[in-house]
This record gives structure tokens, C-alpha cells and sequence, in this order.
């Protein structure tokens, strides 16, 4: 399978990460990219550098606002007295409450971060952009006759909204990605295994009916984001019905996992797309820091090739997946599990 | 005039308080309500401890999800691994995006807790409920017959919405104090003259007539909480009219201020109200360190007596204004400037 990665991310390392009240590094370190491509080179596949597409796909997905947000950011930061090193939100603004775009940039920060896990260092507009283009370039390869193709995005993408970014997500590569295959096909559905909600997609695709969005994830009321992934989520407006959410329990296993992903599958061919979009997370292994899943490595074999069986032009598009001896063997089960059906 | 205080508050003492990604203890400190203590024993004023009110007059402004919450969130805190000592939240809701209540409690803080600025530790809702009941106490001193009270509260409440502390505010003891004086007042106005827009005092009352509020503040174009405080805030539904925000410029001297002031009592009088509730802020002043505004000591005297002017039953209650060799003095002058016209 053809492999797109670009090194532009390697700068991209944030320091600042709170969970639990504590101030950390951040758990998505370049580490995890390395280890992935190494994996993918090791098991044969070619890799290939993106093209530039241009800031048009990203546009599609992205408020104009917030792009501009993204791309300043850092550079005014510091020009704050006293301020970090990388911009992270201090204050929010609140549901339920009638409030305005902030002129502070303190404020857009609150406004742009929705929570305390996806700082703003020097480097993260350009690895941000870049991961992107790994996500479109990939698009384009499928566009263009290849039955599959992986990107190996980093910084992952799923938990980014179109104006909001989260959970160490800045752009939603896997909804450019779908966006970008939406100039050939009137119906792209994107599938999401990583072990958390794919609570961006799900946010920017909310009133579509264009797009099928279903995501497997630990349910919200033990895993973040905490806040959705409920099974009663179903899309409004011209887009009610095309979002489904499994929301699984913790501990769950490759069998129990697999029933899930039929179901997900079931609606995956009813909506009869021309193309699909994977969010592949590997944190549902059983070995994951995270520690919400015991999908096993051969397990990832077995779901992607659940998904092949689906017989569509297929993008996967790298999410989550932490720091083990496991997540380089994972990906290479993923893609040895999607290729022997292929 | 009478003082209720209680030194219930001194326990809390929040370590963690994040600003421009920073972690750092809070600058709402025990030794701030001691300085004031101290400057309105030293001019004279009589000192009462309140009586127990009870939990209604905290249950008629806030909800009963949010109560709990707070009552029970450092011990549930204390159980999950590796977390700091204090319940600080770090992930949140994003307004505009559909969203469930979280049963996690790491969700529930990020529910509950609108920004890096409250967190709870283990004596926190001992004393923000102690603040509300020193709060009622003096609205109660007013009920029956006192022309005039001070309720030294800490920690401050203007920020607090219906179901979510921000702002070191946790219980909104001003709303609270409005709410026990409507028992015996058809309509009851709050003036808010803290420096920071009391946007909790706003959105708890933001769809009734009978409570009007009114707030003088730094403009949310510079000043926090940065996305509420703007001029065409006015109310919605029952409350469309009884909101009144009169943002400032940054560096806005005594005089200035009297000018708005005059605009707030206008409006005020306009409402006829039974009382008055004065969300008393010190932190306009000049060496105030947050640095928003240049109104003097000798300006806050003139404040008051503008306010006494309206001849109405009055609860003072404290809110900001942070450690400086001026917090006692601003509120000596606060009180004498209310004391010389009534």
C-alpha cells in the first residue's frame, strides 16, 4: 500500500498537557510517527512524500477564523507578558450563555482550544498543515486509481471541529480527507476505530447528509471526550441519521469489537458510498497507555479487513495510537489485515 | 454600618490558577479578606458573624446538579489516580455543538468549571457556602430594617453562573443576596462595580424582569471574562431590557467613571426597585494589580455616595479587588462615601 508521511512534524512537540490537574508533556510526542513509519517500511510499503494541494482542502473543513487563529497564534503569544512558551486557553466560553468572539487573544484561545491538550507551539501551524496535506495527498492517490492508501498524519485530526481544535487534534485530517473525495464522489462515509470519539468529524459533518460519519469508541460516560459519542447522537437537520455512534464498553475485546464494527459496516453499505474514510486509531489495543480497550495486534487485522470486505476506494488516515512496544507492530497488522482481502 | 463576615474562608487558599499558561497560586488569597476586616474594624463599623440561613437561599439561584457537584467534587477528586490535589478541569463543552451531561467526573469538572481560575480544594465549598450565608445574612439585616449592610464575602460570587464557577467565584453570593431580598421586594436591581463584567450575576438573571442587572466594567475587548460584558447584552425572552452593560476603556480614571455610573443609576431608578444589591469590586482602582482602570481612593467614596443617592435598602457585597496596601483603604473610603449620604 502506498504510504504518505512527511517529516514536517517532527518540531511539533508539546510540552504543556494538563489531565488530572497536573501540568505534562503531552502524550503525542514525534516518537509515535517515527515508530509508525518505520513499522510501514519495514512490512514493504512504499512511502511517498505529499504533494502541495493548496490550503483549499483545509478550507473546506475550517472556519476562515479559525485558520487565521491557528496560523497567529504563536507568534502573538508572545508578545503577552509573562505568557508560555506555547499558547494554551486559560478561560472558556460557556454553553447555554449568549457570549461573542473574543478580541483578547486570550479569549480566542478559550474560544479555538477546547481543552488543555492541544497547545500551540512555533511549529504546530506548519506540522498541522502539513498533516493535512499527508490526508489529502493520500485522498488524491485514491482519486486517482489506487483501491487504498494511508496517511500517516500526525498531529492526528478526528477531534478537531471546523472551528476548534482538541484532544491533540488541530485539523481534521480524515474530514479533509472525505471533503477532498467528495469531488468525485456524491457520497463518502468515514468510519472512526480510534479507542475516543471522533467528536470533531461527528461536529463537522453534524447537518450533512453528503457524508455518513460512524465511530466505535470507549462510551463517554468513562472515556473522553466526555462529552459525546452517545449513541443518541444522530445528526440534525439535513444531516439526521448519518452520524452513529457505538459507544463500547470498557475492556472490550477483538470479538466484542468486531460486532460492533458489523453493525458499523451494515450502515457503511446502506449509504452506498463511492469512497471511504478510516480513522485508524490504534488505542484500542490492549497494551495502549490509554487502557480502555484489549483489542489484540491480530485483531487490528481482523477489523480492517472487515473493512476491506467493503470493497471501497479507502483512505486510511492515522489517529491516536500512544507510545508502546505494541503501536508499530499494530499499524503493521492494520495494513497486512486490509491488504489480504484487497 | 453593620459588617457580617465569617472566617470560614480561610481554609480555602487555591494553589492552582493557570493565566497566559502559567501555574501559579491564585491571587484570591486568605489575607485578602483579613486586610478588609481589619480596615472595616479600624474605621469603626460593627462586625457580625452570620446566622445559618439554611440551603435555600444557595438552592434559588443555583442548580441542584451544580450543588452537588460542588459539594462532593475535591473527595471524589481525591479517588482518581495521579491527580493533582486540587479539582482543576481540562476538558470542555463546546458551545454550538451538541453535548451531553458528562458522568465522568474529570467531564463533570469541565461541566462545572468554566476556566483555569476556581479550582476546588478541600475546604472550598465550606467556604463559597459560607460566603453565600454571610451574603443572606446582610440582605436579611436589610429585610429587617437596617438601611444598609456589607457582607464581606469570600470567596467573591459575581462570576458564578447558575451551574458553573469561573472567575474564583463558586456561589454568586450577590445573586443570592438579590434572591432574599425578593421575598420581601416585587423588584430587586444589582450594580455591579467590580472591574471584570459580573457575567454570572448576568446569565442567572438574564431571562427575568424582576431582577435588573446592571454592570460597569472593563471593556471585554481587553478585560476578562472576554467573551460577555458587551453593551448589546440586554436580557432575552422575560429579561429583554433588564440588562445593562456599560464596558469601559482601559485606564478609566474617577471621573469617567462617575459619568457611566451616572447612565447606571439612571436606569436603576427607571426600575424602581424594592433594594438594592451593590456587587462591590474593588479592583478599579489605580494600583489594583490587575491594571485595568485608574480610579482612586478618594474615587470610590464618591462611587458609593452616587449609589447612596438612590435612597434605597442596600447590600454591599464584596467581590474583587486584589492584594495591595490600597484594598483596605478602598474599602474604608467605599464605606464612609455610603455612610455620609444616607
Amino acid at each position: 500500500m502506498k504510504i504518505v508521511y512527511s517529516d514536517q512534524h517532527q518540531d511539533h512537540d508539546p510540552q504543556q498537557f494538563i489531565v488530572r490537574g497536573r501540568l505534562k508533556r503531552s502524550n503525542e510526542q514525534p516518537e509515535r510517527a517515527y515508530r509508525l513509519l518505520a513499522s510501514a517500511q519495514a512490512a514493504g510499503h512504499t512511502v511517498l512524500a505529499p504533494e502541495d494541494h493548496g490550503g483549499g482542502s483545509r478550507a473546506a473543513v475550517h472556519t476562515p477564523q479559525y485558520l487565521h487563529f491557528l496560523e497567529t497564534a504563536w507568534a502573538r503569544w508572545q508578545t503577552l507578558e509573562g505568557a508560555s512558551d506555547e499558547v494554551m486557553p486559560n478561560v472558556y466560553p460557556f454553553p447555554g450563555q449568549p457570549f461573542s468572539y473574543p478580541d483578547s487573544l486570550v479569549g480566542q484561545a478559550g474560544y479555538h482550544m477546547g481543552d488543555n491538550a492541544c497547545s500551540i507551539g512555533q511549529h504546530t501551524w506548519r506540522a498541522a498543515t502539513q498533516s493535512a496535506q499527508v490526508a489529502t495527498h493520500a485522498a488524491q492517490l485514491v482519486l486517482d486509481g489506487e483501491h487504498a492508501a494511508y496517511a500517516l498524519c500526525r498531529p492526528p485530526g478526528h477531534h478537531a471541529y471546523a472551528d476548534r481544535a482538541n484532544g491533540f487534534c488541530y485539523l481534521n485530517n480524515a474530514a479533509i480527507a472525505a471533503q477532498h473525495l467528495r469531488q468525485r464522489h456524491a457520497r463518502v462515509a468515514i468510519l472512526d476505530v480510534d479507542v475516543h470519539h471522533g467528536n470533531g468529524t461527528q461536529g463537522i459533518f453534524w447537518r450533512r447528509n453528503d457524508v455518513l460519519t460512524v465511530s466505535l469508541h470507549g462510551d463517554p460516560h468513562f472515556c473522553t471526550p466526555f462529552f459525546t459519542g452517545h449513541a443518541h447522537e444522530r445528526g440534525e437537520g439535513d444531516g439526521l441519521g448519518y452520524n452513529l455512534n457505538l459507544p463500547l464498553p470498557k475492556g472490550t475485546d477483538t470479538a466484542a469489537y468486531l460486532q460492533a464494527l458489523a453493525r458499523a459496516c451494515t450502515a457503511v453499505r446502506a449509504f452506498a458510498p463511492g469512497a471511504l474514510v478510516v480513522s485508524l486509531g490504534l488505542d484500542a489495543h490492549e497494551r495502549d497507555p490509554y487502557q480502555a480497550m484489549a483489542v489484540t495486534t491480530e485483531g487490528f487485522a481482523l477489523i480492517t479487513a472487515e473493512i476491506a470486505r467493503l470493497g471501497l476506494p479507502t483512505v486510511l488516515v492515522q489517529e491516536g495510537g500512544y507510545l508502546s512496544d505494541d503501536l508499530g507492530p499494530n499499524l503493521a497488522s492494520a495494513l497486512r489485515g486490509f491488504e489480504a482481502v484487497v
